[in-house]
C-alpha cells in the first residue's frame, strides 16, 4: 500500500512573506502524518522497517521557491544557465525541505530528504525523467522520502522548475501508488456555487465549471491538475488541511478524482 | 572529452579538526579547476554551454563525513535505520559540498551540487546503482556536477556510506570518462623507497610493495584502489595537490594507472 501525499506550498509556508514557514499549519500536517504512521506500524504488528504502509511526501515551494524562481526569471519552461541562480533557488527549497524533514523526524517519522536536482532531468522535449532507485529503496527500508518542487537540469534550456504537482504524478506512476493526496488550502475542487464536488470521473463533467472558476488561479491551474489526475491509475484526493487525518486513515477526503 | 576528478577528503578538509574546511588547499584546488575551465572554454571558442571539456568533481568526506559516520557506527557495510543519524551524516556532507560548490561558483566555474542520497541506492548484494540522468544532463548543459561521499539507502541494511572513491569508479564507467584523476595529499603510488611509481599496468607488478607499504593505511587501502582503477576503461592518475594543474592541462601526473 503506497501513498503519495503532496503538501501544497500554501500549507507549509506563509505565502505572503518570503522564505517563511507556516509553523502552525506545518505542525498540524506533521502531527497528522506522525499519527497515521504510528497507527500504520501498530496495525502491521510493530515498528520494524517496512512494516507499515509506505508514504512518500512531496511539498511545494510556497514562499521559498516562487520568490527565488521569479527573481531569476525561471519557470517550468524558461530556463537559466546561471549556476549561481540555480543554486540559489535550489538552496532555498532545500532549507524548506530541511524544515519539513526535521519536524517529521522530531515527531517520530523516519523522514529523509530527496532533492530532485540531484536525480531528475528534463529532455529536449520537456519530458521529466526521475530515477526512483533512492526513493523506492527508502520506502522498502521503512523510511519516508520527502521530495520538493525544485530546479532541474533541462536539455537545451539549462535548468528549469519542476513543480510539486509534476513530481506527484511522476512518483505515482513510477511507484505504482495506490492512493494520491493533494492537500492545499482549498477543501476540494469547487463547483459554481463554491461547493466541493465529491467525485470526478470524467473531465467533461466539470469542464464548464473549471474553465471559468476562480479556483483556476487560486491553485495554479485546477483544470490542468484535474486532467493530469484523471490519467493516473490511482484515485487522487484533493482536500484541505482539515481532511488530512481522514485521507491518511484511508477515508475519502475532499474531491476524489477517479479516471 | 569527459574527466572525473576526485578531491580527497585530506585536500578539502583539515582532517585533524571536526567539520573544518582546509581553506588554503581548497582555494588552490578551486583556482586550478577555474583556470583549466577558462582555458578549456577559450580553446573551444567561447563560453557557451557545452563548449569546453566536461568535468565531474567528486570530493571525499574528510573531517565532515568520517567524524559523523563513526559517531553513528555507520560504514560502507554497517548500516543504520535511524533516520536522524542518516540525516546528520548527510547534512554534514552537504555543508562541505556547499563550501566546495560556492567557492567554485565564486571562481567562475558553473558548479552544481549532486547529493548521492537523493539518487543512489545499494541492493541487497551491496551493489551500487547511481542513476546519471541529472549528472549527464548537467555536463551536456555546460555545468560542473559536484558529488560527494555520502550516506545512501541500502536494501536490507537501512543506509550505509558510499565513498568518494566508489563514486569515482561508478561515474567513470557510467559516463564513459576519458580520464580519471585522484588528488590526495600523497604524490602518487609509492614504491618501497617512497618514490612515485610512474606507471602501473598490472597489479602483479606492484603487489609486493603495496601489500606491506605504509601507504595502505594513509590512503585507505591503496592496493584495493589500484585494483579498482586497473579495471577502468580509462587511464587514472593518482597525484598530489601540486600536480593538479598538470593533470587538468592533460599532462601525466603522479602515478598513471592503465589497465
Amino acid at each position: 500500500m503506497t501513498t503519495v501525499l503532496k503538501l501544497g506550498g500554501s500549507v507549509v509556508t506563509d505565502k505572503s512573506t518570503p522564505e517563511t514557514v507556516d509553523e502552525d499549519r506545518l505542525d498540524a500536517a506533521v502531527a497528522a502524518i506522525a499519527n497515521a504512521a504510528a497507527e500504520g506500524r501498530a496495525a502491521a504488528g510493530g515498528a520494524r522497517a517496512g512494516g507499515g504502509p509506505s508514504l512518500v511526501v512531496v511539498h511545494g515551494g510556497g514562499s521559498f521557491g516562487h520568490h527565488n524562481a521569479e527573481k531569476h526569471g525561471v519557470s517550468d519552461t524558461a530556463g537559466t544557465r546561471d549556476a549561481g541562480a540555480v543554486f540559489e533557488i535550489h538552496d532555498a527549497m532545500r532549507r524548506l525541505n530541511d524544515a519539513v524533514v526535521t519536524r517529521l523526524q522530531d515527531a517520530g517519522v523516519p523522514a529523509l530528504p530527496v532533492h530532485p536536482l540531484s536525480a531528475a532531468a528534463r529532455d529536449a522535449d520537456d519530458g521529466l525523467s526521475l530515477p526512483l532507485d533512492s526513493t523506492a529503496t527508502m520506502l522498502s527500508e521503512g523510511f519516508v522520502p520527502v521530495l520538493h518542487g525544485d530546479v532541474v537540469v533541462h536539455a537545451d534550456a539549462g535548468a528549469t522548475i519542476v513543480s510539486g504537482d509534476e513530481l506527484v504524478t511522476t512518483l505515482a506512476r513510477g511507484l505504482d501508488a495506490d492512493r494520491v493526496g493533494l492537500c492545499s488550502t482549498v477543501p476540494g475542487v469547487l463547483d459554481a456555487d463554491d461547493e466541493v464536488i465529491p467525485e470526478i470521473t470524467a473531465f467533461e463533467d466539470v469542464a464548464a465549471v473549471l474553465g471559468g472558476s476562480e479556483t483556476t488561479d487560486v491553485t495554479g491551474g485546477m483544470a490542468a491538475k484535474v486532467r493530469a489526475l484523471l490519467e493516473l491509475g490511482a484515485p487522487a484526493h484533493v482536500f484541505g488541511p482539515d481532511a488530512l487525518d481522514a485521507f491518511l486513515a484511508g477515508d475519502d477526503a475532499g474531491t476524489v478524482i477517479r479516471g
